[in-house]
């Protein structure tokens, strides 16, 4: 089994790729039409259901693994033995490297139905191999970032800690946790998102350490003896009232802070502001965990809570695992193409967007265009969406850093209209307008 | 960016951990209680809710995980710069090594509430630094392979791939074709679970590719002239019934598969079969896809359809994207241990399971029971549920494989009462019995 299931080490993101990526490939090679210029563009036909915005994140991401986009031996070697395409599609993707041009929003900016995320321009083979990847990483990482968003919104300027690494896969926590902390996570739990993107790591002790030990006070003392009294303590392996008595006996009135993972965490954070306060313990925290979301969250905000900790429904997107973006091909040979069947239609050509403020800042809508049409009239207060990311296929430099994700985000927040940030069901936060 | 999103080649899986459970460790080996002879059970305390049953998935690639499980220079460097832990808990982390047990469900076995699916043995620091590791994995793959086995059971036989991995994270795509196989998928298209796993791959075309070309007739002449007449034709880029003559006229009759993404694909199967008969195309079959669930299979069993395309919702567990399982220790020094607070009552003591059936091979109860107490009654109708994994650091020989998982879950979802195998919310299909 474990040979059958090795994790050898993987360097190519490149057969992380869907079958018909290829076999299109070489039917595009075989009969001429693999350079035709294309455009081919990312977008969201919807919010998920009752939302109000949606978060871009994981551009990062997806230009660090197009770089990574190689058909080395081992891949070309996979792709052979097991005939998924034939020689002359082999050797051309032996060659691949993107030469095109990328533009989309950036991480931290809001999108809407039909924002025009991502554009790739390029010849249509090299423009096509890269659908599932690009696809996956913005779905993922822009559904967790627009959950995530709304639960920094709930929670008000409190701290809130990502610790939901256990609840996804292994590697999609890491992205989890980096979209988290784009959206306004203050830290994780996660150790390899601190070490890949810098990301604070927090954490103290889980129930296991206090079981682990005679008594609950035995368990403080060794925790406290190593971390001193500016930890946090966890008080709810037994009698919570007890536990903090007994947390604060030991750690004395600078204990950090009191963790509470289980029950009615409201009712029992006030029981525990006012029990920590009666034993002058004024500045210890409280922090809660356990099953919280944006709901959870704003249900606290009158709450003496000081932190929150954010597991399942962050890293499952609270409801909405996937943020249902597509690929889809718009021009070819600079003439708009789009599916025109009954059952979906789609929009061809080659757009921008702009979105429009009032004087006050205020957002008023979504203007996407198409670029080779009129050009919408603007004023100071529009601003353009997309900027460079990719030219002839190298990444453009000084692009934002996930640190300029958070601010912007924190601003495009700010610029919503008041009915944009409430959690309930709705419509979009802004209308998307076609121009 | 690209440096700060570096996608350097990570081939440990020490840091994809919770800061807590180093931390924890650190107190537990200045205290003297690292080494406490302890055992963690990995289980659920409920289905997702409504749902019958669990299908347990990801135990290999847990043994992999943990194989892999090595603090290397890069790691204890990262944890050295950012000062998670101190010199001494570093030294023991760089000579870590998992030397322990570990018995657990064999993967493609049913599992329901309170089922001891994981138990690991062994130090309390040696064991307790998995916990992140193991969950995430588990909790992830289990999920994806409890839906997929509800869809495979709602197609009743007809085949389906699995083509969601633009639908969640890059990598948790390669698992989750992993985890849909096992429960009964017949091929996928993500070409790196073909690499690692073996699983059959297949992929035609998009719409892109039909779009890329002057017309839908010369779209279907590239393709076939690539792939020949047997490939699967998407005749839903234009008009449907233009698409079918024009696939038949092209393909002629020997045309292997129709495929149709959009719609309401069961009276446009229905129409579809009627015109390719007509056509004299009896032998072509139709590929349905397009947000299909266990729901919208179950309601296609009746229109001609051979075969199903199942992305989002299998990606995202349809609706329980996590199996919810949790790693709890249970047991220290030889005395069973539990979290006891009024919130969360946990069972303490090592435990084992076996499933009891009716002479007839129909599964009537889960028993777990504790190892130390007594032994539940047994006849030759049960079924002890685990099996050795791990034995003092060593993954143990001749462990099941992906294949002898998909046979293990087929003959298990036989064994479930019928009621079981509905699709309606309900109870866990059989009782868990504490002994």
């Amino acid at each position: 089994m474990a040979s059958e299931n090795g994790t050898e080490a993987v360097t190519s993101t490149a057969l992380l790729t869907d079958h018909y990526e290829l076999t299109m490939l070489s039917s595009a090679l075989a009969d001429g039409t693999a350079d035709r210029p294309c455009v081919f563009e990312v977008f969201a036909r919807r919010l998920p259901d009752g939302r109000r915005y949606g978060v871009v994140a994981g551009t990062a991401r997806v230009l660090d693994a197009i770089a990574d986009f190689k058909f080395t031996d081992a891949e070309i070697g996979q792709l052979e033995s097991t005939a998924v395409v034939d020689a002359e599609t082999l050797e051309w993707l032996a060659n691949y490297s993107f030469g095109g041009d990328i533009e989309g929003y950036p991480e931290g900016e809001l999108y809407f139905p039909n924002s025009p995320i991502l554009t790739v321009t390029g010849g249509f083979a090299e423009a096509v191999v890269l659908e599932t990847l690009v696809l996956s990483i913005l779905n993922h990482d822009s559904a967790i970032a627009s959950a995530a968003a709304r639960m920094s919104s709930a929670a008000h300027g409190r701290p809130i800690i990502e610790m939901g690494g256990r609840r996804t896969h292994e590697w999609a926590a890491v992205a989890a946790a980096r979209a988290s902390y784009l959206a306004g996570f203050a830290t994780t739990s996660n150790l390899e998102a601190g070490r890949r993107y810098g990301i604070p790591t927090r954490g103290t002790v889980a129930h296991a350490f206090m079981l682990l030990h005679a008594s609950e006070e035995e368990a403080f003392r060794a925790q406290i003896a190593k971390m001193g009294p500016d930890t946090t303590l966890l008080v709810d392996t037994y009698d919570i009232s007890t536990g903090i008595d007994t947390a604060v006996r030991v750690a004395g009135k600078e204990l950090g802070a009191i963790r509470i993972d289980s029950g009615d965490v409201g009712v029992l954070a006030r029981q525990a502001r006012e029990q920590l306060d009666s034993l002058g313990a004024r500045d210890t925290r409280i922090v809660v965990s356990g099953d919280l979301d944006e709901h959870a969250i704003a249900a606290l905000r009158a709450e003496p809570v000081d932190a929150y900790g954010v597991g399942t429904s962050v890293v499952t997107g609270s409801g909405a695992p996937t943020a249902g973006m597509v690929y889809k091909l718009v021009e070819v040979d600079g003439r708009p193409v789009a599916k025109r069947s009954a059952q979906k239609i789609s929009r061809g050509g080659r757009k921008a967007a702009i979105r429009r403020h009032k004087s006050t800042g205020t957002a008023v809508e979504e203007v996407i265009y198409t670029v080779d049409g009129p050009v919408p009239d603007s004023d100071e207060y529009d601003r353009a969406l997309q900027i460079p990311l990719v030219r002839a296929g190298q990444t453009v430099d000084d692009l934002p850093t996930l640190d300029d994700a958070r601010a912007r985000l924190r601003r495009a927040l700010v610029s919503l209209p008041w009915e944009g940030l409430k959690l309930s069901h709705g419509e979009p936060a802004i209308p998307t307008l076609f121009l």
